[in-house]
């Protein structure tokens, strides 16, 4: 157990690692975010299930997660607690720069300690705001003031840095805080946390893990699908050594295979995972997009960007969805020339072609107005690809006939076009989503088609959230 | 207090509404979510913040969010815990069918009683699987059985009903337990937990709140500039009826004005918060956008379906994230036309008429071809306002020497176009956001310009999620 005491680490020497536990039992975590704004329902507690989930992959026990409110005496007394049932204390938020940020104030006060203004924060800090042009005031300066001993994370994407404090109270606990914003917290776990719980704690190397996608099955429907034939391949591995878990990620649903060390210290190969593949390929078909921890816009501009082909949207009812989760990609100009979104029937016929004859013999959610978009933007484009979509998202129809959630998809490559229709289940925006992700998997299945796209990750060995 | 005991609700006579307390001192509420998959953060736990929020609209105060394993002794501990803790206690999760799911089991442990099988649940759980043609396996009839003394809640939706537990223990507390599934518990709450909560403890109006909405300035930078005004404001209200809190929600930034009964009863009028207003103006300027609950998008969809005006966004970096945006609204289709999103230079040309000796001498991302898109897409959709969007989101530079998070917008009648340029910090994602939320912003500016919007809402009273 690691028992770096406040003093030793406060000295500035750097900490000597401990020596890291090789024993089977696994660490203890818990999870406390802070913050008035989670108890009150006002957000959505994101980071407790990033933390846990981090956690869980590094072979801790997430034994507690608990919000409190922004309150020094609560905060430090659940600090108290939770150094006593764990290994690892994960906190997040209450470190920004208003008086209702008090976790740091709260953390030094649960180990007797104070706050002491850290110069590498405050230069950081100053840094920042003259990057950026902006004035940094007094209440800024108050987020370079971190509990005595505690090593400074810096926050290259904001202004709160975050601390770990290791501490010779409880278990010889490791206290990390973090700050709220959840890119700013994931960014400082990634590349300054994971190496502090290394260099402190220790962590076990997470279980290899398969991840399957698939879009256009409900979660029941790919339960019936494989259920069956999983539960037979994972009652001929060793005894513990893998599990499943399903998870629907609307509109996508996602499989993990969980490879685990039983209690002999067994875990499965990679080939016995790689087994899993052909049974999913079998049971899923064209469902199961990929295999691994790419999405489908990645998968998509991967393979455009390999065979050097172009793609562009004609967009209806997602309004412009489909050109956004593309070119939210990094390096999507490669592929990506644009797209056109004609929401109005009129920018329908003068942006796209579409003929007044097909509009009004077929209306604007129809197979035929779809193939016009799709050749449309092809043309008007020049793009390789032209992708079209257009549907009735709701929540009221449209009076033409026509019912909420259905949606025409078209892909064309100037000569030859290829229709799909769905009708999608749920609110607007739950619409808007799917018939924005179908449009990715009509694409998808195009590059299938021609060659140019596999369904494998080169690399299928998955630590991330599903 | 309400001291309803098992004895006398266990007999099934209707319970008699205790005496609503009109005491200012409000109730508490803890929130307990139950599941291994909760601390391994395979979820979001966005159950806790439905019900926390709830709770805070009727009047309680949250005091704590728990997350616990799937155990009797760890879960019947907590729940112990809450009643002392609280007037209410919302449970959520493990009343499935399967061997993990133990919530009844341990809340009936948590006062001496037993599980108690429930005729009525058995009936509607039969019904329940018949209607589906459905085997009911054994394990499904474990989900009749429900603590001694609990009055039933139906799921008109699921298999697991959910129970309401008046107790004399603690508080005399009330213990409602509810499904994981949120759809389930979402409805089950909405129709048979507020009628119960009402009945067996009352609950209070919620206290006025006004909400203020900032886009365009930083938490620090709001902060820094309404804080001492809007201090000595709260200090001229009767002692504790007003509070402040303000909230990051990039790239926005919220500040609540909450009304709240003093010790003895005194609230501020509609009339004092409103007096806040005049105060927030003056320190924010164009950034404060809107006063109350609707968002960016919505009000500049509804500035432009009052002036009977339409729009059109030509878009580079934002991708369609723009168009996406104002397309999410029911109604969009009233006046957003159209956007073209010219993300190759060639679309720019071809699609928005951007002369070639433009984007030669000023580039793509600069005030000229952000004017020239502006301008063209007005004259390409015949819309009445265009707004125009070219920056660089990363996460690196083009080569053309401009810096990462430059953005321009323009906006254009036809005639005079308007320009902003701003330096955005962040990562991909967070440039094409904070980018997307500025041409909007680029919008409403001239919507209030042309005298055709306000930034109050019509009913400023606030009483949902922040």
């Amino acid at each position: 157990m690691n028992r770096v005491s406040v003093r030793e680490a406060q000295s500035g020497e750097p900490v000597v690692p401990p020596e890291v536990s090789t024993s089977a039992e696994p660490r203890r975590a818990v999870v406390l975010t802070v913050g008035d704004e989670i108890l009150r329902g006002d957000i959505i507690n994101t980071n407790a299930a990033y933390l846990s989930e981090q956690a869980t992959s590094l072979g801790f026990d997430v034994v507690l997660h608990e919000s409190v409110a922004d309150d020094v005496s609560i905060i430090s007394e659940v600090v108290q607690k939770a150094v006593g049932l764990a290994e690892l204390v994960l906190i997040s938020g209450g470190l920004g720069p208003t008086t209702d940020d008090l976790t740091s104030e709260s953390v030094a006060a649960a180990f007797g300690s104070s706050l002491v203004r850290c110069e590498r924060a405050e230069a950081q800090l100053r840094a920042f705001f003259e990057r950026r042009g902006r004035e940094l005031v007094a209440a800024n300066l108050k987020q370079a003031d971190l509990p005595a001993g505690a090593a400074m994370l810096e926050n290259p994407i904001g202004t709160a840095p975050g601390f770990a404090l290791p501490t010779s109270a409880g278990a010889g606990s490791l206290v990390v805080c973090m700050p709220g914003v959840p890119t700013e917290l994931r960014r400082m776990f990634r590349e300054q946390v994971i190496p502090q719980i290394s260099a402190r704690i220790g962590h076990r190397e997470p279980a290899s893990r398969r991840l399957y996608r698939v879009l256009g099955l409900g979660e029941s429907a790919v339960q019936h699908r494989i259920g069956g034939a999983l539960e037979s391949f994972i009652g001929g591995l060793p005894r513990g050594t893998a599990r499943v878990q399903y998870r629907a990620h609307v509109p996508e649903v996602w499989i993990a295979l969980q490879g685990a060390l039983d209690s002999s210290g067994h875990s499965p190969t990679s080939a016995m995972l790689a087994g899993a593949d052909a049974l999913m390929r079998e049971a899923l078909g064209r469902s199961l997009y990929g295999i691994g921890t790419a999405t489908i816009e990645e998968r998509v501009l991967g393979a455009l960007r390999q065979a050097n082909l172009t793609v562009a949207a004609a967009e209806s009812c997602t309004g412009g969805q489909v050109g956004a989760l593309l070119t939210a990609v990094p390096g999507a100009s490669d592929s990506v020339l644009g797209s056109i979104v004609a929401y109005s029937n009129q920018l329908k016929r003068s942006l796209l072609d579409v003929s007044e004859a097909t509009l009004r013999a077929h209306g604007a959610v129809s197979e035929a107005t779809a193939r016009a978009m799709a050749q449309g933007v092809c043309r008007r484009t020049g793009a390789d690809i032209g992708v079209a979509v257009t549907g009735l998202a709701g929540p009221s129809d449209d009076g033409s006939g026509g019912a909420v959630g259905t949606v025409h998809f078209a892909t064309s490559d100037g000569e030859v076009t290829t229709h799909r229709a769905l009708q999608l289940p749920g609110s607007r925006a739950r619409v808007i989503k799917a018939a924005s992700y179908g449009a990715l998997r009509m694409v998808w299945d195009s590059l299938i088609e021609r060659g140019v796209a596999r369904v494998e990750d080169a690399d299928t060995k998955f630590t991330g959230r599903i």
